[in-house]
Formats: structure tokens, C-alpha cells, sequence
């Protein structure tokens, strides 16, 4: 387990090759993970979404040289759903690097899709866990777009970040109204670009029925990412997110729900593993030709397929 | 099964409750989707998908009155990760329904989440699949984001249309190559507005790369969907690649694809359904806290939970 002394000793070339490891083989990086397991649960983990055009990665950076200018370590881990190319990912790393280069208290690492999504959310909380591990303070967790992921966000982050921007106040407003349901923290940012007001005081009336329904008052802050006005503000809002979350004991049951869902992901791709083992050659393609033909529903076909291997172990 | 029977007769109420059953509680509605699954595989299935603000609902709106003017039936439902509201899906459908209204042969459904993502997704499935069966020859599956909905979307449908508009195209170039990885059809709505033709020739340059590594060459359309241009164009590439898809076979193999997929879900819920009757009282409760005391990591209270019921039935 040398990889995982020298991670937790601070070494950041043992930590990228974790993450390339939990990137591109889940069942290599496992036992590392394990012997890592005790030492998670130190950082803070913010998770940042919006939709493309926002701005966030620009915000996500500033906020990591306000953190640092404060002592703490951040750790940047940027998932990109829809972008099946790593080398794109890898090139967005570089380009983001620039400003923090040569920073050890700072590391990036973007995340693209490989093979299946599942196993995309999955490395996405495995690299978090190492991040949280090698003892980074804050842990981002950016994501684009505004549909699954941001729910997933929510989940395994402390708090949640929603980051809009002018211009994209217009659209149907339930749209929004389900994102607003997440965010712990609402930030528009562009807010030196025309539309800014409207846009904030159409998000603020949104954001005051969601602040109803909760103990934790959202605020929304305006920022300039691009030339960091507001950005320690944003700061400022998730560290009185934590201590909320702290004193109202909602971060135990946070982690409790956190952990109950990880367990149910890990149950579903076990059992379906064991299954796969089990089944004859040519079993499952027998059942998927039957589907095709219709002579079966897939629910009944599942149904048999787990009956003919039932019993035995 | 009187309301199978109801369904296939046309009768758009015992859809709609139908549908009903599908998102309140999967396993009412299961034995109808079991007999009427038989009667599927008629419609073409076209996903749409785009961020907020492209316009994407009157383009579907849109593209439904053509196929009807062409006395083609059209069923839509517009999928909403993000919205935890029903009512705010109801409200849309209604608002949405007025141009439509009093024509049978529409049909217009807005799902939002209720509890999981992975309900919604099967939620969506067998919804339309309960179109299908109900006759429609298009099924249009609508999607809000920029984010794994996409490329479930790409899954299911036969054909996806991905709407940008102007404005949108200038943000990291990844990610919009991720979402046109998937595109068999690009559309530029809002093509009246300032910088829609660098929005076209941004997107085109990154089409052009896709297209070089498939055989369906994807046509960017540019449509200003709430005065109707472009539409009718928009229909015809649709009708072009559904004629290429079965011409090249893909179109079984996508079906095929398609259900390994669906068999691959449905498996693991079954099986983490079983698996939770078997365990006893408090133990799934007793593996949440060890992990929480980072006693034991998740990966191995999952192998001990699953050997513990492992080899009784």
C-alpha cells in the first residue's frame, strides 16, 4: 500500500495517479480506497453547478485563491458529464492550471465520462474521498449543465452552489424553481452585464418561496468571477452554510442519507455483478433477443432471469 | 385489464391514467405495461434536448403541429429532472396544451421528479412506451439541461435533436462537443437573434469533426420556432434519419442496445429490492453507522451485507 502512505504523506503525483486509477479501473483503485476510508471526513465539501455560459469554472478558481490566501488547501474536481473526451478534459485542466501553478495547496483534476454514467458519479465520489484524504480543507465538486447531476451534487456535497448569470432568467420559471431547490448558496454572476437586475430580483423572488419551506436562508450574491468582485463574499456565505449546517445537527443527518445512498448504489452494482457472473453463456442474450421479438416484457424477462439463478449461491 | 384495453382503443383518459400509475407507483401499472408491451415498436421515438432558454418547448410544439399537418399522431412528454414541483408540471403542460388543445391525435405530458432520478428515468421509459403502445407515430422526449439526461435521452430515442440558440456558443468548447457528440440532428433556434450566424459556423466547425467519424452525416437546421420557420425542415431531417437508420441496420442495433440497457436497470433494482426483504431489521441501519464512524468502508459492508443473506433464497 505504498501509494497510499505516500498520498497521505502529501505526495500530489501519488494522489493523480489514485484518481487515474479510480478513472479508468473502479476495481484497482478499491483497496486504496479502503486503507483511506478512516482518514475522509476532514474537508468540506462545496459542490458548484450551473449551466454552461455562466461562468462557474471562472468563479470555482477565484474562490479556490480566496481560500488560499486564507490558509486552507483546495481541492478542484471539475466532472463533465457530456463530454466523452478526456483529452478535452486534460486540456481544460492545463488551461485552468495557469493561475494556480506551482500551488501545492491546490489541486485540479477534471473528470470525463468513460464507459457508463453510473461509473462516472461513482470515481466522481471515489475522487473526492481521496482529495478528502490527502487532507485538502475544502473539496469543489463543479459540474455543467442542470439536470441529474446537480440533484447528484446535492447529495454528496456539504453545500450547494447554483451559479447563473444574466440572460438566463427568461425561460420557464418551474425550470428554475427546481434548481433554486438546491442551492444552499445563489450566485449570479456576469453581474457587471446588462440584465443583471432582472435577473437577480426574478431569482430573489423565487429563491424567497424556497427560503420558506427551509431553515437555512439562501442567500444571493452578485459577483464578477473575472475579475473577482464578490468572490470572498461567496466565500464568506459557504463557511456560514457550514457553521448552519453544524450547529443545527443537520450535517449528521446530511452524511447519514449521504452514506445510505452510496450503500444502495454499491448494493445495485454488486448484485448485478454476482448476477452477471451466474448467468450462462448466452443466457442474457437469449432474454434481450425475446424483448426485441416481444414475446416477453423485460420486466417478466428480469423476473426469470433472477429465478433461474436464485437459489444457489 | 380494462384499462389496457381502454388504452389500445384510444381512449386518451385511460392513458393518461395509466401514466398516472407509472409515476405515482411503478408497480401498480407494471401488469398493464406487461400486456400492452406487445403493441410497442411503432412509433419513432425522438429525444429533444437543449439547454434552458433555447426554445426548445415551442420548437417541439412546433414540430408536432407539422407531423400533424401531415396526419401524423404525435405523443410528447417533456421530462424535468430538475423540478421537484408537480404542479408546476401540470401548470406547464396547461400552458402548453392551449395551440393543441381539443386535437386527439397530440397528446402532451410533463413528468417531474418524484422521489429517485433512476423512478424518473423508468418513469419516462415506460410512459413512453404507454405512448407506443396508444398508437402514437411519434413519440417526442423532451429534456431540460445539459447533463446525463442527454445522453439517457440518446438511449432511448431513435433520433435526438440537440437545440442551441445564440449566445450559447461561446462557453468552454467541450462541453458543447460532449452534447453534439450525441446529436443526430442540430438545430439553431432563436435564428433571428444577433450572433445566431457565429453561433451556426462555431457549431458547424465542431459538427464537421463529429461527422467525420460516423456515417449519419448530422445537418444543422436554423428554425425561429415561434413563427414556425424552419420547422418543417427540422421534421424532414427526422424522417431522412429514421429512413437511414433502417436502411443501415443501425436501427436494430440500436434497439438492441437499447434493451440491454433497460434489462441491465431493471436487473439491479430487483435485485437490491430482494436483497433489502432478506436483510434483517437494523442492519442495514448498523452498516450506515459503522461507515459513518469510518469503521468499515462502503465497498466492504456492502460484500458483508450481501454475504449475510448470500446463499438463502
Amino acid at each position: 500500500m505504498e501509494l497510499v502512505d505516500r498520498l497521505l504523506a502529501g505526495d500530489r503525483r501519488a494522489l493523480a495517479r489514485l484518481i487515474s486509477q479510480i478513472e479508468n479501473d473502479g476495481a484497482e483503485a478499491r483497496q486504496a480506497l479502503a486503507a483511506l476510508y478512516p482518514h475522509t471526513g476532514h474537508a468540506h465539501l462545496v459542490g458548484v453547478t450551473g449551466a454552461p455560459g455562466t461562468g462557474k469554472s471562472t468563479l470555482v478558481n477565484e474562490m479556490a485563491k480566496v481560500w488560499r490566501g486564507r490558509g486552507q488547501t483546495v481541492g478542484i474536481v471539475a466532472v463533465d458529464p457530456t463530454s466523452p473526451f478526456s483529452g478535452g478534459a486534460l486540456l481544460g485542466d492545463r488551461i485552468r492550471m495557469r493561475d494556480l501553478t506551482g500551488d501545492p495547496g491546490v489541486f485540479i483534476r477534471s473528470m470525463a465520462t468513460r464507459g457508463s454514467l453510473g461509473g462516472l458519479a461513482r470515481a466522481t465520489g471515489d475522487a473526492v474521498k481521496a482529495l478528502d484524504a490527502a487532507g485538502f480543507d475544502i473539496v469543489m465538486i463543479e459540474t455543467v449543465g442542470a439536470g441529474q447531476a446537480e440533484v447528484d451534487i446535492a447529495r454528496t456535497a456539504h453545500t450547494t452552489l447554483v451559479v447563473e448569470a444574466p440572460g438566463f432568467g427568461d425561460d420557464v420559471q418551474a425550470i428554475k424553481a427546481g434548481i433554486l431547490e438546491i442551492a444552499d448558496v445563489l450566485v449570479v454572476n456576469k453581474a457587471d452585464q446588462p440584465g443583471a437586475e432582472s435577473t437577480a430580483r426574478a431569482l430573489m423572488a423565487m429563491l424567497s418561496l424556497g427560503n420558506l419551506r427551509r431553515n437555512w436562508q439562501a442567500p444571493l450574491l452578485k459577483t464578477v468571477a473575472t475579475e473577482g468582485r464578490g468572490v470572498a463574499e461567496v466565500v464568506d456565505a459557504v463557511i456560514r452554510h457550514r457553521a448552519y449546517l453544524e450547529a443545527s445537527g443537520e450535517l449528521a443527518r446530511h452524511e447519514r442519507a449521504r452514506v445510505a445512498s452510496e450503500l444502495n448504489t454499491l448494493l445495485r452494482e454488486a448484485l448485478v455483478a454476482r448476477l452477471l457472473r451466474r448467468v450462462q453463456d448466452g443466457q442474457l442474450e437469449a432474454a434481450i433477443d425475446r424483448v426485441l421479438a416481444r414475446e416477453v416484457d423485460p420486466h417478466t424477462v428480469v423476473e426469470e432471469l433472477i429465478a433461474s439463478v436464485g437459489s444457489s449461491p
